[in-house]
């Protein structure tokens, strides 16, 4: 496709991932929706409008929803190890069902009535249909890695079983918290390392697994992927809070009107002393917060230190992911995009 | 262990399928509570307390309940092909975790309160509970068909992701008829096959592809499984009508007064003429039934055919059960249990 040089000024790839983001998007896509349009017919429906291309009428949408951090991470880590671009494919198209599956039966479990701008799939077709298309999506996803008759698919396999164990034991856990008087930053951790690091290690590590790359490589890949999930987690902790409105769409401290115990908030309110108290006592009192109390609960958070801590944990785990990137002996582009992605989504404003 | 002869006549096995039954629970539930409880705890306790051998606190109930129609199934089969017992129990226990991941489901999206005689999983620990053990639990039986690294597995792992796919057709159709104003019995019956007979078939066809036995022989096995399936489902639906109440332990006419719309209702009702357009008043009708106009219903049913109609139908089933095992060649006894066990399941009285 030609573009004109005056509307859109020619970039290298690696120093604009959204370039990548864009052009791995439209090779994953079609693949997918191949095979989620495999699955019975209610279920293909449900599935392709909560995965963003079809409206709640079954009918196509002009411009599918969703960044597809997932398949990005399978396809550009799959190249790294040099596998073929089927193999890519095939593991962004798994890790991203898995990523709907989860969604999907999450959803329902938090009651949230919105998923990526949109009526949840539970609130339009009803829990039945969420539950059912959750189900028929991770057994197809199994289904599609246990595809060919190679060996390698039966380690890749059990990596993602291992991971829809990670998906529900963090789910697990957020649930329970939901529940209790007090939760601790390490807590929180581990339920963001089964809930958000496990899929993305997942991811990062399914093509070189299906490829049969050499254990060095993909363990690295893994532990790049599993540090990549906790930075995302705790930059998005941060904009959920700190995020300029006019970049996430999201009202002024949305977290703190929707009293989500995010990290920041978690280290603040375990920091001790007046102003956690005073904290605590913002967070716990029925009734909407207003707009002064909102800020005033901000300024506590940050002079409880907890945004210092939650910056302080992202920039850690991004250290560590670039290291175990840097440890990576393969592909020099693919594995330059997933330095300058590790860039973009730790330094994102949405 | 011994047994008194005095107090417990010793009685063929083949003639009497409750021994093999208790016998393979027995041999089967140690191995299957072992890969329950390495499922994250909360997980473990509600998966343990669904399949019947914890109560509502975690603590251990004297007698598990269950009558494990799909471990033993899988047990015989496997041992039919002369498969090792370990290969033998592992698809038993596989086959009982399917079972179970679709009934915590099916129970959250129908609402059902009650499950083998106690509250629903759901109703204990809350429907998140329920929809995370029931993904838990297919994940682990996908993981242990998985286990070895033998070539077999992967053949056995498409075969139980294929069922998945046909349990989540099976309910999706369930709940869509719960929305319709009239389901044909040939539509029914493709229900049945997804919900009841895929499983069944599963169960009998994943020993002998664990073990690598000939593609006839667990062909026969599988079909004979499906055709089990359907004979089991048309039999259950005569007993809900028809069962003796000291038998079932269900009210007499239970099905009518619930207006299920079971196979033998289904063929009345779509039967024509005067006696099926005043059963669908009956049936359409808000408000409980006195139990003069259930006894009304019953009779109707059956001077509308839906009796004959389903007993021509699980007999069908049956004798092609039937000529699918007597097909395989394998093991005599088991092969001699596998038929007493039909017999059982079809003429039972509860």
């Amino acid at each position: 496709m030609l573009l004109s040089s005056e509307s859109r000024p020619a970039t290298p790839r690696a120093a604009d991932p959204l370039v990548a983001f864009a052009e791995i998007r439209a090779l994953v896509l079609p693949v997918q929706r191949h095979y989620v349009n495999q699955l019975a017919p209610p279920v293909a429906n449900i599935a392709g409008y909560h995965a963003g291309w079809l409206d709640e009428f079954g009918e196509n949408l002009a411009d599918p929803a969703g960044k597809a951090l997932r398949p990005v991470l399978a396809v550009l880590a799959a190249r790294a190890v040099g596998a073929p671009e089927t193999t890519a494919v095939r593991a962004a198209v798994v890790a991203e069902m898995i990523h709907d599956f989860s969604l999907l039966h999450d959803d329902v479990i938090d009651g949230d009535r919105q998923r990526r701008h949109r009526p949840a799939a539970w609130v339009v077709f009803g829990t039945h249909a969420a539950i059912l298309a959750g189900d028929a999506l991770l057994a197809a996803a199994v289904r599609l890695t246990a595809e060919t008759d190679r060996s390698a698919d039966r380690r890749a396999v059990r990596r993602l079983l291992a991971t829809v164990r990670e998906l529900v034991r963090g789910q697990t856990l957020d649930v329970t918290f939901e529940n209790r008087e007090s939760v601790t930053p390490d807590e929180y951790s581990d339920m963001a390392q089964g809930k958000t690091a496990a899929l993305l290690s997942c991811a990062c590590s399914l093509g070189p697994l299906l490829a049969g790359a050499p254990d060095a490589v993909t363990g690295e890949l893994a532990a790049f992927g599993f540090q990549l999930g906790m930075a995302f987690q705790f930059a998005d902790d941060l904009l959920g809070l700190w995020g300029d409105p006019a970049a996430t769409g999201k009202p002024v401290l949305a977290d703190v009107h929707r009293r989500k115990k995010s990290a920041p908030v978690l280290a603040a309110l375990n920091s001790g002393g007046t102003d956690a108290r005073r904290l605590a006592e913002l967070y716990e009192r029925p009734g909407a917060l207003s707009d002064d109390e909102a800020t005033e609960a901000a300024d506590l958070i940050e002079r409880c230190g907890g945004k210092e801590w939650a910056e302080a944990r992202a920039a850690r785990h991004t250290a560590s992911a670039l290291t175990h990137l840097h440890r990576v002996e393969g592909e020099a582009e693919p594995l330059e995009e997933l330095a300058a992605l590790v860039r973009h989504i730790t330094h994102r404003d949405r």
